[in-house]
């Protein structure tokens, strides 16, 4: 998707820290870290909101789920991580391309 | 699950506000919300951890999203909402089953 700044990541046309990267997903370092280890797990396939899975793209959300889950430790989150996904304006969801942020490496404040 | 509190809520032993519910997972109003509206989605399958999720429980997972995007309007989230997952201590995941908060009704705050 032209201008979708997720999509150049995932050609490579802007750079980028993966930590991991298959067929159907990348997961890199934010660049604007909001904990002590803070990746973004994105789809390659463009889409931006939840509303738009149908069930191929269910299934792929889930294998990002379980891609993290199975390696959380790996990426140094064996204490606990947080995933965080932001939908919309209210969220302040800024780019509009599906992103599952996965938040850890220190105590994460709830209140 | 004996002794857990989500697994009694699903039960109907423990009374919950809820605003969905069908034979695979409930939405209930969080009793101590962090933002206007503060839901839990929460699957009536007994699992805490992501790790847990054999390709079922992931299509389970799977549906739990995709009912959330299906009726996040209907619930007040037109303008946006938050999904969090906590997992583990650093996450302060405090009931062990399971649960998805979908937070909105309001601007969130990011940083």
């Amino acid at each position: 998707m032209k201008d979708c700044i997720f999509c150049k990541i995932v050609a490579g046309e802007i750079p980028s820290a993966k930590v991991y990267e298959d067929e159907e997903m990348i997961v890199f370092k934010d660049i604007e870290p909001k904990a002590n280890i803070h990746l973004l797990c994105v789809p390659k396939d463009h889409f931006a909101l939840l509303t738009e899975m149908d069930e191929g793209r269910a299934a792929l959300v889930a294998r990002m789920l379980r891609t993290i889950a199975a390696k959380h430790a790996e990426w140094g989150l064996a204490d606990g991580y947080r995933l965080v996904v932001n939908q919309g304006e209210n969220a302040g969801q800024t780019v509009h391309h599906l992103h599952v942020h996965v938040l850890g490496g220190q105590t994460l404040p709830w209140d």
